[in-house]
């Protein structure tokens, strides 16, 4: 990926976090020199096709979805791409369905890396279905994407809520139309996706009988955890690679500053950076910069892997030591770039003392500027928190909640807004320390950790116990 | 209530059945002579101030609110009503809210008429809040009825969804600005404010500790239960006082109908019944008779009411009794008219054998047609199903629902479409055998039946238990 694609990137994010009530308390470009979070996915993906396993076989097939669920309102339906796996090997008519609750990307591009769902459909006997999110890849209302993105009126029904209901309605009509009423449907999700999944369990808990929550930062909003949270664990995970490392890239924001000041030192940047367009100012390379490490935290993998774009196995390790490989004396920006160079992509507010980022503060009133300005739109800090229950949303899940797995990574910056430790017997937490962003999703490989087998064969046997408790209340009422 | 008041109560009616995604399986006026639910208050109510009890003091107060939560349309915000009680018993910081769950009607007439809460409020030391419903009384969107009931567009946002989470932003609100973030809520909820206490305890469980849901057909959806069943009730409560009465009524369809055909005829039978103005056929006067039926049963109380109108205790006994006076040979629509005219007022599918209501198959195509002939608006009957849970709405509540009481009397015809068996240990039904439609929450009177003392008794009992519950568990995390 070059460094000029970072307004791409951005164009394509901001939609993403400032539409979606997944108002996560995010600078905006309004802030100066504020690190960014380019979201999950949320940027120009490498063909799907391209990706595509050949095991992975589906049937695309379309669902006509209302555009708002909530209301009457008299508006364009639109059409619900869901891809829908082999059934052949499925156990009519009540087989388990495991259902892919698709987050901000084309769903083809997260069913070829979701190896995970269909390698264990098989153990299940299960149905695979992977739902694509409204307003991305073809699910786009108004018949395409320059008009549903036309504006902020059309653009309105980008909401998480809309999108659960999409996926229940659905659910219950493929059940309905599959005579499958009584086929037990399990949930799966990572990042926004595993979001999803989770508050599918509290909101619609007669539609699946589990989730799996796979790296959900569920707890990143308003003021449940601290906002610093993210980039001080991307700065940890560089720390642990390498000191050095981690202080080069703290001590690199003012080099570049300094070396930026002025169109002629500007154009100097652009050239030590190989940039396709001269910059503006620093803060465009800073911010890529930010997301750039922010993104290698999230996929620190320890194989090498094909996710956004070819890495090598464990990333931050690899551009520390690009980092580390000058000798003394060496300019801050060469080895930088060096680093960035090896393999780069992207990213909250970071904080003095832990972070590597530079100092941001997060203003809620420039962030709504900035979406009122480039979108119309102002967020709704409170709305997530009141929907899905905030401060007390572990005392909701607890109470009526059940039948989750939240799991998560620690190598995964994420990690600091999801649920570490377990709930309630049937809330689990599955925490890995080497994890990255959802990797027990990903397809398996020879390379796979023992700790990774192991982590995965624990949600397979979590999601036996769901399926079996449902194939037994099934069995007890029919014989009451 | 002069029967020409039919078609106002229609009016008010119909917005109410259609519009709300309450979509009972109802019939419209397109069935020819197919009785007509007219809804639990939805018709023209005695001036509140009429009926205001001095020991009901509170506060009217105004809450901006959002009229789309689940979109980023921007739509003009709204104010919606609510009245708060006297603080002064109040323990404050941590004291328990009482927070009646407005229906489909003038909070202040809801706030008159539910004396139990405000009389058990006392006992708790809590807060007494009564939030009104958006589109009823003053809580209009686009600054009045007149706009806010102009059409389709300005209808949308009638839903229950939408008012569900009014009811939640203005809690999480009232309690942020009260302090009172450790407040223990309690809902409450009569008929479809008592549906909504419910829901509420699924969709927010973090809000409130415990609901009230009295006479809440949560069950009266699709085909949960017969759609006939409602009617058979109605039946049952009459023949229940007397069969004769019961096959007087049955009777009288035929009779209506025979004594109504042509001009001349009509408007005799207008004369018979007093009516202001001619009617235009026969279906308009049986109409009217279902729903005063209907009505009736519902408020069949052991005591002299001013419901909705000034009513003896008994009133079904009353009507029975006057219809019954007549000695043999008298013209049928004669007596009728005796019954209706002691104290009338208003009512589903109606079964030949078990009703005394003309025999009428429901017609979804019939309803959804009157729906977009009077409102430009197409019901979507599976959508409170999918949305709520159906069928499974009771392994739902068991699941994931906790601290519910559903009471019911069974002189109710709304009965059959709620819970009457416990659903779990802490899901109670409480079930009377002579009580009307949510006589439990009216203020207590002298006359009161020992049965119903009891009823109440239990209702605080458990209301105590639940607030209990939450400062054990408050007390345990401070502790932790």
């Amino acid at each position: 990926m070059r460094p000029s694609t970072v307004s791409v990137t951005l164009l394509l994010l901001i939609p993403l976090l400032s539409i979606l009530p997944v108002s996560l308390p995010l600078p905006v470009s309004s802030a100066r020199r504020s690190p960014r979070f380019l979201g999950d996915f949320a940027f120009s993906r490498p063909d799907p096709s391209r990706h595509r396993k050949a095991s992975y076989q589906y049937e695309t097939r379309y669902f006509q979805q209302r555009l708002d669920h909530f209301s009457f309102a008299e508006l364009p339906s639109f059409q619900q791409r869901y891809l829908v796996g082999p059934s052949d090997h499925w156990a009519r008519p009540a087989g388990p369905i495991f259902f892919y609750c698709g987050n901000e990307g084309d769903i083809e591009w997260f069913a070829s890396n979701t190896g995970f769902v269909w390698e264990i459909a098989h153990l299940f006997s299960a149905l695979v279905v992977f739902a694509e999110h409204r307003y991305y890849g073809e699910s786009m209302p108004y018949g395409s994407k320059d008009r549903a993105y036309e504006n902020a009126g059309s653009l309105s029904y980008l909401t998480t809520e809309q999108a659960l209901a999409d996926f229940a309605v659905l659910l219950t009509d493929l059940k309905r139309n599959l005579s499958a009423e009584d086929s037990p449907v399990v949930l799966f999700g990572g990042s926004y996706g595993g979001m999803m999944a989770a508050w599918m369990r509290l909101k619609y808990p007669h539609i699946a009988v589990g989730a799996l929550a796979s790296s959900a930062p569920i707890l990143q909003f308003e003021d449940i955890v601290p906002p610093e949270t993210f980039y001080d664990l991307v700065s940890s995970d560089f720390r642990r690679e390498s000191v050095s490392c981690f202080k080069a890239i703290k001590e690199s924001w003012n080099a570049l500053e300094d070396q930026g000041q002025g169109r002629d030192n500007l154009v100097n940047l652009s050239r030590k950076f190989c940039l396709c367009r001269d910059l503006n100012n620093t803060t465009e390379l800073s911010n890529w910069l930010s997301s750039a490490y922010s993104y290698l935290a999230m996929v620190d993998y320890p194989y090498p892997s094909d996710f956004l774009m070819p890495l090598p196995a464990n990333p931050i390790k690899e551009v520390c030591t690009k980092i580390d490989s000058y000798p003394d004396g060496t300019d801050l920006l060469d080895r930088i770039f060096a680093g960035a160079c090896t393999e780069m992509v992207m990213p909250m507010s970071s904080s003095q003392e832990n972070s590597m980022f530079p100092a941001y503060n997060f203003s809620y009133a420039a962030y709504q500027d900035g979406c009122v300005q480039n979108y119309g739109v102002k967020p709704r800090p409170r709305w997530v928190t009141t929907e899905f229950g905030g401060h007390d949303i572990k005392t909701a899940l607890n109470k009526f909640g059940s039948n989750i797995i939240f799991s998560n990574g620690l190598l995964d910056p994420w990690s600091g807004g999801s649920v570490l430790q377990n709930i309630s017997e049937s809330i689990i937490a599955l925490v890995t320390e080497l994890g990255a962003h959802h990797i027990d999703l990903r397809p398996s490989t020879d390379e796979d950790p023992d700790w990774l087998i192991e982590q995965r064969k624990s949600e397979i046997s979590l999601i036996r116990g769901w399926i079996y408790d449902h194939y037994q209340e099934k069995v007890a009422s029919f014989s009451m």
